[in-house]
C-alpha cells in the first residue's frame, strides 16, 4: 500500500460520505468553540495537525481533531485558526478534495508547493501582532518540530505556548453533537492486550530488553523513553486493538539499566498479561503517570529520547537538570531488521495471502463471466472474506483499495456508497490490499485487465513492470540507501516522460503497521542504509487521470548476495506470491533478463501455492504461460 | 577529472618526490615551532586543515600548512597537534601513502571510516583537561564548521579560540628553511588580473550585479559578502593567475543595493582593470580591509552570507548587532547554470580539445609502433603541447593523469620521476586531462588498450561504458537531484559485484575551476536539483588493484527534453568529442539502444572533428567501425 495514501485510508471507508456531510454541518460549531477557548486563554493563533500523543501514522477516531475542525479528511493537512480567519495547508494530492470539503466553511485553502504560498508559520507571523501567543497541543507535535517552530516564532516576536490542550477545548462542542467524551481520550483504548507468542516473535521480551539496554549504554544514557506504539508492541512482545488495522495497544514505556515500566491503562489487562509483565520485571503504571515519572527523574540521569518520535509535552515534563541524549530510537532500528523467525513467518504469511487472493480473483472472473454483479466494495469485501479463511488471520492490514477504471488513477481512492463502481468486462482494475496474520503482515497490489487491453494500457503496464523487475533484481553494495535505488524503478517510465508521484517502497512491520520506518525506497534520501533483514514494498505505478491506474507491488526482503574485493553486496528476495496479468504485457518491450525473472517468478508462485489450491484455481494460475 | 583526486593533483607533479623527502627532514622543525607558539598562547590543541581563507579546493603553495606540518601531501587530511602527541586523520584513499609519509614523524595515523576510530574533536576532548583551549586559524574553517565544533567543545568543557593565526606561527620556522615569508601570504598573488571579455562571458558584469541584487532583495538582505574566488571571478567578469590551473584572482567582494566593492591587493592592477572597475561602479579597496569593512557595518544592516563558504574570521568580524541572513550564495547557483554564450563557448572548446587529443593519441600510436620511448609523463607533456597549439588556450585545467597498467588503478596517481613508467604495446592506459580555453574549460578521460586486451579487461571496460551510456541517455523529471541518477551509472558494475569509490560526476566551471559546485552526480545527496544549463562530468570507472584502472569521462550538459502532463523532463547532451576504444568493447554485452548511442556518438565525433584533422588523423578516427 502506498505510504502517501495511508492517512486517507485510516478511517472507516464505508462511512466516509456520511462523515463528510456531518462534518460539513458541524465544523462551525467546533471552530466557534475553539475560538472561545482561544480568547479565554489569550491565544491569537492555534495550529492543529492530525496526530496523537504517540505521533502515530494511524490514529484512533478521537484524535481526528483537524478533520473535526475543518471538515477536511485527507491524509495530510494542517489547520491554523486565527480570531477572524482560518486556513488549511495541504499538498497537490488533495487540492480538489480540500476545495470541495472546505466550501462555505470560511477556511482558506493554502496549496503547499505552489509558488508564493506561505508556510503556515510565516502566515501566522504576518497576520499576528508582535507579542501575540501561538497555542498548540504539545502532545501532538514532535519535540523536533516544536523546537523548530519556537525558533521561528521567537525570532518574529511571537510566543509559542505548548499546553493548549485541544481535546479539552473541544469536549463540550463534541458532546453537544455526538455525546462522545474527549476529555479522557485514552480511556478504554487498550482493550484486548495480549501476549505475542515467542514462536512468532522469534526473540523473547527479556532478550529484546537486554539488547536495548546495551544500546542505551552505548549511547551513554541510563534510561530510554519509548512512545511509538509499534516500538512498544515489538519490544515487549505484546499486541492489542487500540488502532484500527494496527495490532498495537496505547502505552508509553521506559527502559532503564535495571528496571522497565509500561504506562498503560490497566483496567482491562487480563491476569495473564499482568503476570507476563511481572515475570519480565516490567512495572505496570497508569498511562498518564508517565508525565509524573518523567518530572521526577533525578538530575544525574541521562535520558535517551528520539526527538522525531517523542511529543513535546513529554519532553517538556523532563526537568531541565536531567541530561537529554537526543538520538534515533534503538527500538526502531532493531524492529526494522527482521529476525529469522519473523522472516520465516512472513514467508508463510505470503503463501496464505497468495491463496486468498487467487481465490478472490478466480471467483471474480467466474462471477463476471456469469453476469453476477460485483462492485469495487463488494470485491474488497470478498478479499477480506478470503483472507479471513486463512490460518492465524487477525484482520486486514489496511482497508483494501479497489480502483476500477478511472478510479484507479485516484491514488488515494476508497470506494464510498456514492462512488462504488460496478466491475464490467472492460478496463483495468487496481487492487491494493493486505492482511495481518499472526506470523506476518502482507501488502500486495495487482492491476488486471477485465476485458481486452488497449495498446497504451499494455505499454504502460509493461513499463511499470520493468521498473518493478529492476528493483526486484537489483544488486547493490553495503551502505546503499533506499533513495539511491529509486530511479531504477522509474527509469522505464522517465524514458517515456512518465512518472508517479509516490514512493517506490516503504518499510513493512511484522504483525504490526503495514508502514514502518526508517527503511524505504523513495526519491528523497532519509540517510538510512538498507540492511539484510529489512522488509519493504516494491510498488512502482502509473496513473492516467480519468482513464486508469496501474500499480504493481510485492514485498521484498534485503538479503546478503556476495562479498568480493569490492565489498559486501546485497540483493532483494521477492516474497509476495501472485501472478502478473500476462494479457497486459508487451513481450517485445522486455529484455531476456526481465523475461527470465518473470518466468521464474511464475514458476515459484505455482509451485508454492498449487498444493493449497482447488483444481479450478490451480488451472487458473497454471494458465500463465512461459514467455 | 575525479573530484576525489583534486587536491593531490594541485601541486607540481614533477617535484612531488623531492618535496616528500624535504618534508620528511623538516617537519619536526615546523612541529616544534608550532608547539612553542601554542605554549606561549596557552593553547592545548591545534587543528590544522589544508584550506585558504577562500576555502578553495585548490590552494596556493603558501597555504599548504598541513603538508608542511605533517609531511603528508594527500588531498584530504587534518592534523591535530597536542603538547606531546599529534595525529593525522585521513580516508581510505590515503591510508598507504599516509603510513609512508608519517613514518618516523611521531604523528599518529587515524584511519577515518574504520571502526573505533574517533573523530578528531572527540580525540582532543578525551586527551585534554577540562578548561583547556583549542586553537584554530579561523580564516581556514567555514563558519558552519566552526559553529559545529564550538558546540562540541563547549559541551565538553573546552574553549575554542579562532584567532590562532597559523601562517604567522610558522613564518620563522619556514624562513629558516626556504626563506619564503608567510606573514603576508596574499601578497603578489593577484598578478595578471584581466578583464574577461563579454563575448566569452555572455553577460556583462553590470547585468550580473543587477541579478544578484534582485536575489539579495529576495533574501530580505541589503548586502552580500562574496569570498569564493570563482564566484568573484564570475560575477565581475575578471580572471587571473592566483592559483595554478584555476584562472582566478585572490579577492573578496561585497555587493549592496547601491554599491559594490572588490577587496584586492591593487599593486599590480593595470590601468585598464582599474578603469573597468570604475566604469562598473565597483570600489577597489585593499584586500585585508574587508575585515575593517565588515566590522563597521551599521546595526540596521542585513548581510547575506553562505556559512559553508565564508570563513569564520570574516563572520566573526561582523558586529553582533548586524542581522546575518545565512543562505546559499546566489552567485554560486547563477554561475552553475551556464548562459547561451558560455554553452556555445564550451561546444567550441570541446572541438579544439578533441583535435588536440586525437593529435596526441595518434602520435602515441605511431611512436610506439616506431619504438620511440614514451613515458607516462612525456605523454602528459605531449597532451599539453597539443592543447597549447589550439586557439585561445590559457593552460591545463589540472595536471594530466596518465596511469599506465597498475598505475591506472591508483585513483589519485601522478607520475613522479621515480614512478614514471614507459608505455609498451601491452596493457591499458588511463588518460584524464583537460584544458582551460578562453571559451571554456574541458575535462575528459579515456582508457585505451596498448596491446591485445584480455577478456576481463573487455568485460570491465564494457560495464563501465554501459554505466557511462546510462547517464548519457538518461531522461529525468524536473526536480531530480544528481544523486538520484548515480545508481544508473553503477548498476552494470553492481550487477557483477564491482564498484568505484568516487563520484559519477562533478560540476565544471566555464573558463574557471574544473570542479565546481553545487551540481554533481554522487552517491550522497546534497539537495541540489539539476537544471538546464548545468555542466557536469560523466565518469564512471573501475579500478583493479595492481592490474589496471578504467575510467570513461565526457562532459555533459543538462537540457530541456519534453513537457507532458507528467511535468517537464530533462536530458543530457554529451559535449566531449573523442572516440571510445572499440578493441575494449564486448559487443554482445551492449543492448541495441547502447550500440545506437555509441554509433551516433562516433559519427558526431568524426563529423565535428574531421574538417580540422590531417589525412592521417582523419583515417585514424575514421577507422572506428559502426558496431
Amino acid at each position: 500500500m502506498l505510504l502517501s495514501t495511508v492517512m486517507s485510508l485510516s478511517g472507516k471507508g464505508e462511512t466516509t460520505g456520511l462523515l463528510f456531510l456531518y462534518h460539513h454541518l458541524q465544523n462551525n460549531l467546533y471552530l466557534n468553540k475553539l475560538r472561545e477557548m482561544m480568547q479565554s486563554r489569550n491565544i491569537a493563533a492555534c495550529i492543529i495537525n492530525s496526530s496523537d500523543p504517540h505521533l502515530s501514522q494511524y490514529v484512533a477516531d478521537n484524535w481526528k481533531i483537524r478533520e473535526r475542525i475543518s471538515g477536511f479528511d485527507g491524509s495530510a493537512g494542517t489547520v491554523v485558526v486565527l480570531p477572524e480567519e482560518a486556513g488549511l495547508w495541504t499538498d497537490s494530492r488533495y487540492f480538489l478534495q480540500a476545495e470541495m470539503q472546505l466550501e462555505n466553511s470560511g477556511i482558506l485553502l493554502f496549496k503547499n508547493g505552489l509558488p508564493d504560498v506561505p508556510d503556515y508559520c510565516s502566515w501566522i507571523i504576518s497576520n499576528s501582532k508582535e507579542g501575540s501567543i501561538v497555542g498548540i497541543d504539545g502532545r501532538l507535535f514532535s519535540t523536533h518540530k516544536v523546537e523548530e517552530m519556537k525558533e521561528k516564532f521567537t525570532a518574529a516576536g511571537l510566543a509559542l505556548e505548548t499546553d493548549f490542550v485541544l481535546t479539552e477545548a473541544l469536549t463540550d462542542a463534541h458532546a453537544l453533537t455526538d455525546g462522545v467524551t474527549l476529555s479522557h481520550p485514552v480511556s478504554n483504548t487498550n482493550t484486548g492486550v495480549f501476549i505475542y507468542d515467542e514462536k512468532f516473535a522469534g526473540i523473547s521480551c527479556s532478550e529484546k530488553i537486554k539488547i536495548i539496554r546495551q544500546k542505551i549504554e552505548e549511547a551513554k544514557a541510563g534510561i530510554l523513553l519509548l512512545t511509538g506504539l509499534d516500538e512498544i508492541a515489538w519490544t515487549f512482545n505484546i499486541r492489542g486493538n487500540s488502532v484500527e488495522y494496527n495490532p498495537v495497544t496505547t502505552a508509553y514505556a521506559t527502559i532503564a539499566t535495571d528496571s522497565a515500566c509500561i504506562f498503560i491503562d490497566d483496567k482491562e489487562l487480563t491476569p495473564e498479561v499482568i503476570s507476563y509483565f511481572g515475570q519480565n520485571r516490567i512495572e505496570i503504571l497508569p498511562y498518564l503517570s508517565v508525565f509524573d515519572f518523567l518530572s521526577k527523574l533525578s538530575p544525574e540521569q541521562h535520558i535517551l529520547i528520539d526527538k522525531q518520535k517523542v511529543n513535546y509535552a513529554l519532553f517538556d515534563a523532563i526537568p531541565k537538570s536531567v541530561s537529554v541524549v537526543a538520538k534515533e530510537s534503538p527500538a526502531g532500528m532493531l524492529k526494522a531488521v527482521k529476525n529469522e523467525t519473523e522472516i520465516e513467518g512472513v514467508r508463510n504469511a505470503v503463501i496464505k495471502d497468495g491463496v486468498a487472493l487467487i481465490r478472490a480473483f478466480y471467483r471474480l472472473e467466474k462471477d463476471l463471466e456469469a453476469g453476477v454483479k460485483v462492485t469495487e466494495s463488494s470485491f474488497a469485501e470478498q478479499l477480506k472474506i478470503c483472507r479471513a479463511e486463512q490460518k492465524d488471520f487477525f484482520g486486514e492490514s489496511f482497508p483494501a483499495i479497489t480502483g476500477y477504471a478511472s478510479h484507479g488513477a485516484i491514488v488515494h481512492y476508497t470506494a464510498t456508497p456514492e462512488s462504488d463502481a460496478e466491475l464490467r468486462p472492460d478496463g483495468l482494475l487496481l487492487v491494493d490490499s493486505g492482511g495481518n496474520y499472526f506470523d506476518g503482515t502482507t501488502d500486495i497490489t495487482r492491476t488486471i485487465a477485465l476485458g481486452k487491453a488497449t495498446k497504451q494500457q499494455k505499454t504502460d503496464y509493461t513499463n511499470v513492470l520493468k521498473g518493478h523487475i529492476a528493483i526486484a533484481t537489483a544488486i547493490f553494495p553495503e551502505g546503499t540507501h533506499g533513495a539511491q535505488l529509486d530511479a531504477l524503478a522509474r527509469r522505464p517510465l522517465w524514458d517515456n516522460c512518465l512518472n508517479y508521484g509516490h514512493g517506490t517502497g516503504h518499510g513493512v512491520g511484522h504483525f504490526l503497521s503495514v508502514h514502518e520506518g526508517p527503511q524505504n525506497i523513495r526519491t528523497k534520501d532519509n540517510g538510512v542504509e538498507l540492511k539484510p533483514g529489512m522488509l519493504l514494498s516494491n510498488e512502482p505505478g502509473l496513473y492516467r487521470k480519468d482513464e486508469y491506474g496501474i500499480r504493481l507491488e510485492n514485498m521484498i526482503l534485503v538479503k546478503e548476495y556476495m562479498e568480493t574485493e569490492f565489498g559486501r553486496f546485497f540483493q532483494f528476495e521477492t516474497l509476495s506470491l501472485f501472478p502478473f496479468d500476462l494479457q497486459l504485457i508487451e513481450q517485445d518491450m522486455l529484455s531476456e533478463k526481465e523475461i527470465k525473472w518473470l518466468n521464474d517468478y511464475h514458476v515459484a508462485v505455482y509451485e508454492k501455492l498449487a498444493p493449497l489450491l482447488s483444481e479450478g484455481e490451480k488451472k487458473w494460475v497454471g494458465r500463465c504461460p512461459q514467455l
